[in-house]
């Protein structure tokens, strides 16, 4: 499956993550260029940006990202309703991690030769988790490329727009020892990691191949077959959110686990002098994790590094609401906590030797 | 070039513009249950969607869109930046015919094995073109996608974001008999109908052929080489519109010309009981749509359809705005008019026979 020697990994399927982080470098240079006499908002997360509004307090706040190489699974499985509600929830999650509300969507279809039908497929998936979001989808592209993408292929992005007032943004500064990071489950893969899980799997882009492989039924995966796992809509956690937030409790910060996994994605809302401590025996990994694993031959370091794991959002609250949330959400996982520290290390998994 | 007997069209290229329409009925459809109980305000230009905003009185007007296969002739020319700047003026276009300020964009670049220098040539044509509208870059992203895109290739797409009141909104619906129709030239294809574009030419998606194609100097055109021609950045109108606007001069509204040509877009701001009447002769074709009709053979009422032939913004003034505006902006150029007519048809093409 790989052509070097050793175990596969990330990079040898074709993404590499450190590459990526010496590009950004060079990107966000270029970006600050835009900065100079605009009213743009620092705001934490990761990847949505800000504008401060010129009429009232409210900062505008949009992010903008696609679905990757699912599309490719959901194409050959016609699971293009799930496609749709994979690229809202990927954008709305990594909306709300800056504590803005999501109010608007657009979408971007490029494909070459997809019926009709598959086309109008993704756009119910994008408007119904629009709806069930409180997003208005108030426009979208559909582009015909022929050339570009392979005939019945596409690519699927979107931009997910909010808003927040300055009282309503989470406070990343104020996460401090003591503070519980709560998990909500991620239910597979969601939408990253899937070029690593091909290489895995051996889905290399044979339709018909491919197809067979996906109805495959392992003994490891139980109720569902292998592309049934792989097609699983990302979920949105919007709703979760709006429910600890309408029962008074501050969420401080929250990280939503993309590329880079936990210790990635989570080391963003971790301030200097604080780690965060992750007990991975706190939930159960969904199989399909371990069937990827499995079949790849995948070092479990690399599989924490490129895939959730089964956490598709982490967030860190005071122990007092912390405890209220736990009571009142029962979709809430305790991962662990926040403890001083003067490493550099942001992030630590315990539970695991890697 | 095509495999059906007749002339070369855009359907041949694999575009049809016919089951695109049928296509974004059933889109819409689903786009409109998103709407309800939100505040989705109706803006006109046909693209951008918008949003009352719960604070001050503006609303919040999005677009977003593509630069369609004109990618794989950036590519092959090595114009990343120039890729970058189409873009953001494609969707800042999009945006200001609605009568919005630009404020923020997003960029979304999807491609597999593009060096790094390529991906930060892009990013570098974004923040330059961003830098020159006056838009803050806020946020963006870059996906590896093995296995989708040829290696090499990629495909580029963003979000503007603006913002526009009740009183800079354009008022299609005041355009009425004697308004002077403006354009504005587009130097060239813009990012519309580049895959009849290939097609007409032989662009075939063989890379050392066409990279020889592209550095081609015919005789037909003047000044560049057919890469040139085809890879010339996509112009942003804002600079022009903000300086009619700082006349004090009302445009009541602007037609962006993309896929579909001239008639296909101007007619959605032409109200009910008027025709649009463009002579065509009144400027100066650019070399490049005769020599795709030439190398094509195609009938040039498909040209009219495809392209936008050497007009890339159209806008509807009163007589007296339309003088001051002339002897104030040096690029504009008087296209026609408005006249009373009770037929269906929105826009005749004069000068010409189709």
């Amino acid at each position: 499956m790989s052509n070097n020697s050793g175990p596969l990994t990330y990079a040898k399927s074709g993404v590499d993550l450190e590459a990526d982080s010496r590009r950004t470098e060079r990107i966000i240079h270029e970006v600050s260029k835009t900065h100079a006499g605009t009213m743009v908002d620092n705001l934490p997360g990761g990847f949505a940006g800000g504008i401060r509004l010129p009429e009232g307090n409210q900062t505008l706040v949009a992010c903008t990202d696609g679905v990757g190489t699912k599309t490719l699974l959901h194409s050959y499985s016609g699971t293009f309703q799930s496609a749709g509600m994979d690229v809202v929830a990927n954008n709305v999650n990594d909306l709300i991690v800056t504590g803005a509300t999501p109010v608007a969507f657009l979408d971007y279809i490029a494909m070459s030769g997809l019926s009709e039908d598959s086309v109008v497929e993704i756009v119910k998936g994008v408007s119904e988790a629009c709806r069930l979001d409180g997003l208005a989808l108030i426009s979208g592209e559909t582009a015909e490329m022929p050339g570009i993408y392979t005939s019945g292929h596409f690519d699927l992005a979107g931009t997910a727009i909010g808003l927040v007032s300055e009282l309503d943004k989470f406070r990343i500064d104020e996460i401090s020892a003591n503070d519980v990071l709560l998990g909500l489950p991620s239910g597979g893969l969601m939408t990253n990691g899937f070029s690593l899980a091909r290489a895995a799997l051996g889905i290399s882009g044979e339709e018909l191949h491919d197809k067979a492989m996906l109805q495959n039924r392992p003994s490891l995966l139980e109720g569902d077959s292998v592309g049934g796992w792989l097609t699983r809509p990302h979920p949105s956690f919007w709703n979760v959110f709006k429910q600890i937030k309408d029962l008074g409790i501050i969420i401080k910060g929250a990280a939503h686990i993309t590329g880079g996994g936990i210790a990635g994605n989570l080391s963003r809302v971790i301030p200097t002098g604080c780690v965060g401590v992750v007990d991975v025996t706190s939930w159960r990994r969904d199989q399909i994790f371990d069937y990827i694993q499995a079949q790849g031959g995948i070092e479990l370091e690399e599989m924490y590094r490129a895939f959730n794991m089964g956490i598709g959002m982490i967030m860190a609250l005071s122990k007092e609401d912390s405890r209220i949330a736990l009571a009142s959400v029962p979709e809430l996982v305790e991962l662990g906590k926040i403890e001083q520290s003067d490493k550099s290390e942001k992030v630590i998994l315990s539970g695991v030797t890697l």
